[in-house]
């Protein structure tokens, strides 16, 4: 029995191969800059090279690879493993990505879009296990999310579930970068956080110090980090900035535990390096927001994989 | 093999009995008033006699049933089979419906809200045939939802999977019955058009002639069924009241296909009455509101079963 996999994770940034075992410990990995500008050609060489380069570090022939995982920024079609011109991916149109890896490696390749990936690994690997329905949620330049069901990603009709980032909560709120008005993703992303603290700076300058000089003395400096920074020090803008941020993340999450009654959800990035400041009062908005019997059933807490989710999330595809 | 089962409707008013062929077709039914204010001891026993005469007015031996379906009001555990407290069934508290009726019969009962069950009747035998992802929801007294995936009911966490009424589009909006404000439910309900059209009648009282005359000239009399009367006949009060109501429905179903990427989305009772007075908008507001590719692959129409629903709905859970 083969005994090992391939992970491939492909951002707008950066593009890293790994070998894994099947129990999910990475055995190595090679790491470049995606240079997404050189558009999908460039990129198809590179992995290529990368997968043939990983491989060979972890002493193994391409013949005792079962299985190749992509985590990929989406829309893709997860039967056909064609990618749909990721909003970090320009010129990826129609990329055949699954049949190109196949035809080079000849080892069967699954792809899934990054989120549900993500969301597959914290299932497998991190906070989600033992669960039956986790829903798991990025909160950093966008807000995705992946659902597993069951130790299944749930796709829906054509791969495009999970779009918990766009449910709109103010039809007159900001434009998100979707092109729709106060998704979620534009209230509660890190650029939308850093957006809402810079308007707050320039409209109440007496009461911005702590986040004007995290940031350097510029307004268009203050970002996401800056606003946890000022209101871990007690800064009282700050800290309404995040009670606003944990106010519409709770009431997006309390519609989400009405309709999916997860027993978990899980939150990424700005969420863990947050912590309980802005957990705590999502978790009160929730209760608040969400009907009695599903606001019980689920817990609310941080993703656990951290720096190797994407990593995991690649592999979790194909072991 | 045993040919027939027992289905059994559970509502506040009605009480409905009927033994089916494991195709579906209903060969008789018995039907009697809850009387819910009697309490569930009262209706144990007269569902007891139901079914005891529905199985012979089949000309049926009990033993010839081969399972007992029943859709009724929840929150109910569909595991331990036990009702907790629906709104419309005072004192139906922690009631062992499933294991009372095993008892009394010596047939497996299964058991499920009535949203789910419509649910998977839809899939089973109207509008949701052939679909993986199938939403269905109700438009009447509430807004109530199911949710069948791969043919199986999702259920979440704690059976409380679907509550699709309950997600707040206005949290300072008018009052639901759930306790929250602006939640769908509140919105659209047909008791909450009956209110939103009321208070259009009292405010706009030279504009609203067709409608109190629907009405008997009574403002609280105004019911859901007057507004799409009058909208039928080109009152222009009452196409704005059903263009309101396509807004927000659209926008609550909108977030459900960026979430759940249905097939179908088939929408019962009043959006039924309606037509496509009600689904042309509510369709436009879909595709304004949601993702474009979950957008592009969503059918919305309306529940096809009709009178037959309730029935068939306690039918599908054992066929």
């Amino acid at each position: 029995m083969k005994k090992h996999v391939v992970g491939i994770d492909i951002g707008g940034t950066k593009l890293a191969t790994v070998v894994a075992d099947t129990a999910g410990n990475i055995l190595n990995k090679v790491r470049k800059p995606t240079l997404a500008e050189r558009g999908p050609e460039y990129a198809r060489q590179l992995l290529f090279d990368m997968v043939h380069e990983t491989i060979e570090l972890a002493g193994l022939e391409r013949t005792a690879i079962s299985a190749i995982g992509v985590s990929c920024g989406g829309p893709l079609d997860t039967k056909t493993g064609i990618v749909y011109s990721p909003p970090n991916l320009p010129g990826w149109d129609a990329l055949p990505l699954k049949s190109q890896l196949e035809s080079e490696f000849e080892i069967p390749v699954t792809i899934e879009n990054d989120a549900n990936a993500s969301a597959l690994a914290e299932y497998r690997f991190g906070g989600g296990r033992g669960y039956n329905a986790v829903l798991y949620m990025t909160m950093s330049t966008g807000i995705g999310g992946g659902i597993v069901l069951d130790g299944q990603v749930y796709h829906g009709a054509n791969d495009s579930a999970g779009e918990v980032g766009h449910q709109i909560l103010l039809p007159d709120g900001p434009l998100c970068g979707c092109g729709k008005r106060g998704c979620l993703e534009a209230l509660c992303s890190g650029p939308a956080i850093a957006r809402r603290a810079q308007a707050a700076v320039r409209n109440e300058k007496a009461s911005a110090t702590t986040l004007l000089d995290l940031a350097g003395g510029h307004i268009e400096s203050v970002r996401s980090e800056h606003v946890l920074e000022a209101a871990r020090q007690g800064d009282a803008l700050a800290l309404r900035l995040v009670e606003e941020t944990a106010y519409y993340m709770g009431w997006g999450i309390a519609n989400l535990v009405n309709i999916l009654n997860p027993d978990i959800v899980l939150l990424g990035t700005i969420a863990i390096a947050a912590g309980d400041l802005l957990l705590n009062p999502i978790r009160k908005t929730v209760s608040e927001f969400a009907m009695t019997r599903p606001a019980e059933a689920v817990k609310i807490a941080p993703a656990q994989l951290g720096e190797a989710l994407g990593d995991l999330a690649a592999v979790a595809l194909v072991v």
